[in-house]
Formats: C-alpha cells, structure tokens, sequence
C-alpha cells in the first residue's frame, strides 16, 4: 500500500475511534445529534434557528458551529439563548471528530436534547468523517440546482435527511423539482426529503416533528 | 517538522512546479487561463456559457470542467461547440495542476485565446492549489448570503476578480450589496468586483469586456 495511502487510512481510523467515544457520551446523556453538511449559503444557521424556535416547547437545543473564519453564525444563534460553540478550523474544510469531543466537555449535555453540528460549508470534505452523531442531515437549496446529487453523490447518498431549503425562491429560478427527487432516490431510495422555507416558514413543522420523533426514539432505546 | 505537515508541503511544492510548465505552456499559445472558484451551485458554468457567447467574435474560447462526478458541466458547454474537457475527480475536492497537464495535452491550444478551467464546487480546497492559470476568479452568488466573505477569507483575498452572480434575484433575498463589497474590500482592496445576472444579462459586457482586455495585455507581453 503506497505510504499517501496509509496516512489517511490512519487519520480516518482515529477520526472514528474517537467519533464512537462522542456518539457514547451523546447517547449516556439522551441527546439526539445531527450533523448537518451543506454547502456555503445553504442556509444552515437559518435552518438551526428555526429549529430552535419551532422546538423550544418540546425540546432543549444545543449547537456547535463550524467555520473556516469567524463566529457570525454562533453570534446570531446565541440571540435565541441556547448554549452555544464556536470551532474555527482555520483553514481546514471539515469538522473532525477531536474537535466535537473538545466542543463536548464545554456543554451542558444534561440539559440538552438535541445537539445541531453545523459543519464547514462543503458538499465533498466533510463525508468522510464521523463526528459521533446520530443522524447525518444534508441541507441543499433550490438556488444551487436540480443538478447537486449527480455531481455531489456522496453527501446525497449517506444522509439520513434531506432537507430542501429555501423554497420560496422556486417562481424565480429553474428548478426541476420531481428530477431532483429522482436523483436524490436514485442514490438513497428510502432517505427522508423536507422541502421547506426558512422565509416562509413552509415545511418546517414536518421536519420538527421528524425530529423529535427520532429523540423519543433514542430515549426509548437509550 | 511533524511528518504530516511534510506529506503536504511536498504535495503543493510538485503541484506548483507543474502549475509552473502548465503556465509557460499557455503563456506560449497567447492563452488567457483563468481557474474559476465558487460554491456548488454559485452559477459557474452558466457564467462559462455566457461568456462564451457574449466573447465569440472577438476570442475563441475552450474549456476544462472539474466535477466530482458525472459529466453534466461539459455536456452542456459542449452544446456551444468549443473544446472542453471534463476532468471527474472522483471524491477529490479539488483540481490540482497535474491533471490539468494531462487536460492540455488533449485541447487544441493554438486554437484556444481563452481558457476556463472550472474547478470543483468549493470555497476551501482549490485555493491551495494553482493549476498554470493567468487569473484566479470566484464566483459568489447572491443566494448565498452577504457574509461569505467573513466565513471564507482565502478565495476572496487571492482572486484577481470576483463575479457576484444571479443579481436578478436581488429583490427576493436579504442581501446587503454595501456589507458585501465592504468585506471583500476589507481583503482584497483592489480586486474588480462584477455584479452579473446570466438570467438577465446585467453587468456581463463589462466581465467580458475585462477579460477581453486581460488578454490583449498577456498577447502584448508575450
């Protein structure tokens, strides 16, 4: 095996290891995790807010933000008072499972249900490593194009949701809706699609709801 | 020097001397290259297309496509009947300048004034790596909001032009045009900024018109 090739074998199994001691500690505390990848400008932080808005009745959030620069997105999450991390990763274009376990020993897990990992913003890095969470969330938006699951397959392929933000921008742009469907199912036939609108507030509500039904399952297993 | 931080400095020390053989080679034909950056879904290959129409009477244009997977890109650029190659990284999330050595050694240089290699849909990876191009340029878009320049310093700092694309949809979307010049200013104080739409045809002439120029001046030098 060339040399290259070990290296990020190695980087990849540590990432793992540690991934699992997260995922172990999340479970312990009863906390539903969801790492959520997208690219820039999908709407992530919007998306983590509206959660917590629609959520707060039901269900106590926390959230770790990932940026190459800067806190602005853990700036405008800590407006709604949820406990909140920021990871600048200097450069590097995806959150590895070190840093959430760095991320952990500074949250309150006890009184957290729903823990939202806001990854670097990049449709190919981050599928590669684990970060310990229970649910993988891939957040795409009408303005990118029907086009993103046949040039990004992975991301499209491994998630447990989709979600489709920003729908209320579908009059103003060609956007095949029913191939994007297509494309999605032809790389993961079963996972779950949320169309939604963080302006409108379209959509939302299915996906709070698949959300906190998938916390009671945790807690019921747990 | 960990081993680690080694592995990596070799990498870039190879790729930027064959981004060197790549330049002198495109520098020899009078071919203006620019490696074109941006998110998924930012509009880069209907800016390509664009630019191949609006320039068709004064350059011959060729192009390069870096995807991830599928050929999709070059198909579409293909319809316009220039050159193109497309180059499937296969998980890789970035071009590197070998594989645009292997690209040029399959395109028709004497026939070529301007060259657009697309790179792969990302905001971090490609700035690391120079491919042999005269001019670095990303592309923004107004769906992704008036903060990426905050978030991913490195692609706005380096480029010789930033092309803010889907313009029209202006009056659908909170984006502040002042904060976003502002912040690329605070960057990059001299980088030329075109605010285009490739729907409506705002502000392409003058995107056209400069790489027109750029290329007079490479021919004048050469």
């Amino acid at each position: 095996m060339p040399a290259a090739i070990k290296v990020v074998r190695d980087v990849l199994s540590a990432n793992d290891e540690i991934a699992t001691q997260n995922q172990q500690m999340l479970a312990e505390h009863d906390v539903l995790t969801i790492n959520i990848m997208a690219s820039p400008g999908a709407g992530k932080t919007s998306v983590i807010m509206e959660t917590i808005r629609l959520l707060q009745s039901r269900l106590r959030s926390g959230v770790i933000e990932g940026d190459v620069a800067s806190s602005v997105d853990a700036e405008r999450v800590a407006t709604l008072s949820v406990p909140v991390i920021q990871i600048n990763t200097g450069g590097g274009c995806h959150l590895d499972a070190r840093q959430i376990q760095a991320a952990l020993s500074n949250l309150p897990l006890d009184t957290i249900d729903l823990l939202m990992i806001e990854n670097v913003g990049n449709l190919i890095c981050p599928t590669a490593f684990l970060l310990g969470e229970s649910l993988r969330v891939t957040i795409a938006s009408v303005p990118e194009g029907d086009d993103k699951p046949l040039k990004y397959p992975d991301i499209f392929h491994q998630a447990d949701a989709i979600v489709l933000n920003k729908m209320d921008l579908m009059p103003y742009i060609r956007f095949d809706l029913a191939a994007f469907y297509e494309r999605v199912r032809g790389l993961n036939p079963d996972v779950k699609i949320f169309p939604v609108s963080c302006t409108t507030g379209q959509g939302l509500q299915a996906w709070v709801d698949w959300l906190a039904s998938s916390h009671a399952s945790l807690v019921s297993k747990g």
